[in-house]
């Protein structure tokens, strides 16, 4: 009685929590709730949720049709969010060839590249250059690890704009970027 | 007599130029000197100086045995001078496959690129790490263009090291970039 309780709970918690967390692995999951990957499997079965990688995919094609001023090839990672002059939200995947060696750690231009495609792509006119840039590596990333980029539009001013990028890794931020870019 | 005094001359001017510029191509050396460029080919061969892909290659070679830090695979760009500590110069041909489209622009990552791992391999240590980057974009860059990076050390402090990029077409200043790198 009691654990079925408990699980109907987490099940509500885990609902709740992938609402706003989507991009959650099981695993990430997994830990989070303190159970077993197979149990995790199962409450998303049984609250019909389906896996992350078909989470993204489906955001992404509804993402995707808003984009303006870069092509979707263009953006690198995969574009999961997009409020056309407001927000945006990539997902890189971090690859073995995206690794700087001996050190093994990922190439910081990757990051870079993919908060400034992101960044384009939130500012959403149709033709847009990037002015400037800075940015900030927090922390060092790894293969197998998911950098997750947000950008914001911070200001607006005649045609200029500033987006702002912060990507994670677990919550973590391990890379901060402004871009001002310009809309002639 | 007076035209093959000319003719002297010139080639005089362009060996003294082709040491300042080992990267001019012939068009560009054409235009310089307001002669054909088969003229210009004549006189490479009568001075015995290679064409620029081969005096590229034949200086890449060269710096390549002093890359430490990153590998060769992992520079964007042919890396064509290295003095590490000191002072690193790369080229970028600009392909195609590097445009935005629609704009028709390169994408601001790769000249970002081209300068980021130039001043990693610049710095010449056996570990580095990007702590941050301000890059500015004077102007955009077309296809079959080619992007000359130049990298110097400017400031040392404890471990950690402050690296100017200026990146120029035709000597004209499209790119600017100062990298802080860490080496732990």
């Amino acid at each position: 009685m009691g654990r079925r309780s408990n699980k109907e709970e987490r099940q509500e918690a885990l609902r709740r929590y992938l609402r706003i967390n989507p991009f959650a692995t099981d695993e990430e999951l997994a830990e989070k709730f303190k159970v077993s990957v197979p149990t995790i499997r199962l409450d998303r079965l049984a609250l019909g949720i389906p896996e992350v990688r078909e989470r993204i995919m489906a955001m992404a094609r509804e993402a995707r049709t808003r984009v303006r001023g870069v092509t979707t090839e263009d953006i690198v990672g995969e574009l999961v969010e997009l409020q056309p002059g407001s927000l945006g939200i990539s997902i890189l995947e971090i690859t073995p060839q995206m690794l700087v060696q001996p050190a093994g750690v990922a190439r910081g231009h990757y990051l870079f590249a993919q908060a400034h495609t992101l960044a384009l792509a939130t500012v959403g006119a149709e033709v847009v250059l990037t002015s400037s840039a800075r940015v900030r590596y927090r922390r060092s990333v790894y293969a197998g690890e998911r950098v997750v980029a947000r950008a914001m539009v911070k200001v607006k001013k005649g045609n200029a704009c500033l987006v702002s990028v912060h990507s994670r890794v677990n919550g973590e931020i391990v890379f901060k970027g402004q871009f001002i870019i310009i809309t002639p």
